[in-house]
């Protein structure tokens, strides 16, 4: 018998049963009254010595991630096991790829080997009709659902996201203020956190009253020579370019690679930025300017949130985490 | 009850008991009849049966690696992950780290979430010294450990490794016999795989009486930056170079950035070779000849053999797979 149990049987939510076991004041006294009475009746020892014990807990965090071979998600996921890990909490780690059936079927089996939370790493679980998402609510049921860089509303509900919007506004809006003109947008998604980025593209033209060309909005696999290739098929249809801002380095590498291929100046001629700070930012030549999603933090912060509600405490549904801009050689911008 | 308690109660592997249940002939009478016995004491039902009850195995299987963020490693973890999905396993990983306490304790609490094998990704699990080994050799007594670029002689210990020695003799050897004379060795790792990769370069330059000068061998952490300043310092000493052959593609990117700025005219003047053929080989300006080490084959080949391990056939010890020469642009040689 454990935690569940007894927010099953009380009809309450598990974080509502450890603010009652925490002595938190935010629960009604008709809700406290219930939950310690089911308590009572089924002899159940609180958490925290029962982990001391082992007995009522797997102090095992389920972690999901569409694709652990993603540069960025692979990040997330380790610094979240390491972060739940300095707390003594194992992991177990599904990779699920984007299918819904499967995404869903990997949820089940995480909650089935009693998991005492779900942490979905990327907004690719987010499906864009929100009857898709039932799972992730009926799952926030059982056990605490942490989002790293997804939004949902929903009880149970965590999200720590970084400001994809202000990220891609500001630079959006420094190049437009350097006097660039005729700006082209690549990305790789229309997840929540693609969403933000593109609007937060749209948003800064919209600030210089510029009315975005569809054929200047481009969506694109995330390769170097898939973007390449789709910067090149632009020119050749006689589009021109004096700035390249990306949802990710991928689609950035591509386009600095047909810039040096065709002997555009870089940045004088195009200026192009990157997305993520990956390793391909420092590889590339000339160097990327890109924004700094501070993953690291993000999980930090998720895995902190965590702790706090097992201990009963009250969690913002919502952190938003700030981007950094890291100038580099391809804009010939300055850090104010 | 499972396969373990039968495995420890007739004191032989799990593999012995494995072969038993299929009748497979490797096993002596004496042997057979042992384990039969025990099994009917034990009224264990065995495990075909048993998985589709749902009874005797978790259907789980362990996955250890070092540093889920590597690159290389999350590919492997990926690529092992999906396989073993394919075949109806799920898989708990941990990230371990470098601290040998840390992998005994993640090894340990992977036995107690009664996995029904161990992965171990990478080489980074075997020691210098055979001694502290031991928690491997012991963990084997329990359950099959399945090493991916890793060996280690053993008891239920099965290897699947890429021929690392071969590939970095046959590029070595490539440049020698292109003219190239003054060859440069940055490598990241003394681990087995680390070893067979310098011991693939030395052994060409001994095949062309070349006596390799200590400076010409250089350790380097693994990092873009790391590799420029080490190349730099030795041409502050005043060495010079016509080849540079790494055990990775970050440390191929760092001396590329140092031709680059130094206006050393690559392949023309230095050729640069890497290794893992990761995306930096391709995001690199120009892009590397790198070295492809297969790793989903690998993967896909490690837990191929561990279900053939499960249904009680015999598998080899280790298995070698070729990796292969990519040619790009830092390289004047051709394939033949």
């Amino acid at each position: 018998m454990n935690i569940y149990d007894v927010s099953n049987k009380a009809g309450v939510s598990i974080a509502t049963v450890s603010r009652v076991m925490n002595g938190n004041p935010n629960v009604s006294d008709a809700t406290r009254k219930k939950v310690l009475t089911v308590m009572q009746e089924l002899g159940y020892t609180p958490n925290i010595f029962a982990r001391g014990l082992g007995l009522n807990t797997m102090q095992t965090i389920g972690i999901m991630c569409t694709d652990s071979s993603d540069m960025y998600l692979a990040n997330a996921v380790y610094y979240t096991e390491h972060e739940l890990r300095s707390h003594g909490y194992d992991s177990i780690l599904c990779c699920t790829g984007d299918n819904l059936e499967n995404k869903k079927q990997s949820l089940n089996l995480l909650l089935s080997k009693r998991v005492d939370a779900l942490i979905l790493v990327g907004s690719k679980f987010l499906e864009a009709k929100h009857k898709d998402n039932a799972y992730i609510f009926s799952a926030a049921e059982k056990v605490p659902i942490m989002l790293i860089n997804g939004y949902l509303e929903g009880e149970n509900i965590y999200c720590t996201i970084c400001d994809d919007y202000r990220a891609v506004y500001q630079i959006t809006h420094a190049l437009l203020s350097s006097g660039r003109k005729k700006l082209l947008y690549l990305y790789t998604s229309n997840s929540y956190s693609g969403l933000q980025k593109k609007n937060g593209f749209l948003s800064a033209l919209r600030d210089y009253h510029i009315l975005p060309d569809e054929q200047f909005l481009q969506i694109c696999p995330k390769g170097i020579y898939e973007a390449k290739e789709i910067v090149a098929s632009l020119y050749q249809q006689g589009y021109t370019f004096d700035g390249v801002v990306t949802s990710d380095d991928f689609l950035a590498v591509g386009a600095l690679k047909y810039a040096l291929e065709h002997h555009i100046l870089v940045p004088k001629e195009l200026s192009i930025v990157g997305y993520n700070n990956s390793i391909l930012a420092t590889c590339a030549e000339p160097e990327l300017t890109s924004i700094d999603t501070k993953v690291e933090a993000l999980c930090v912060n998720t895995v902190n949130s965590l702790m706090r509600i097992f201990e009963g405490n009250d969690v913002p549904a919502c952190t938003t985490i700030s981007a950094n801009i890291i100038y580099r050689m391809t804009t010939e911008l300055n850090p104010l």
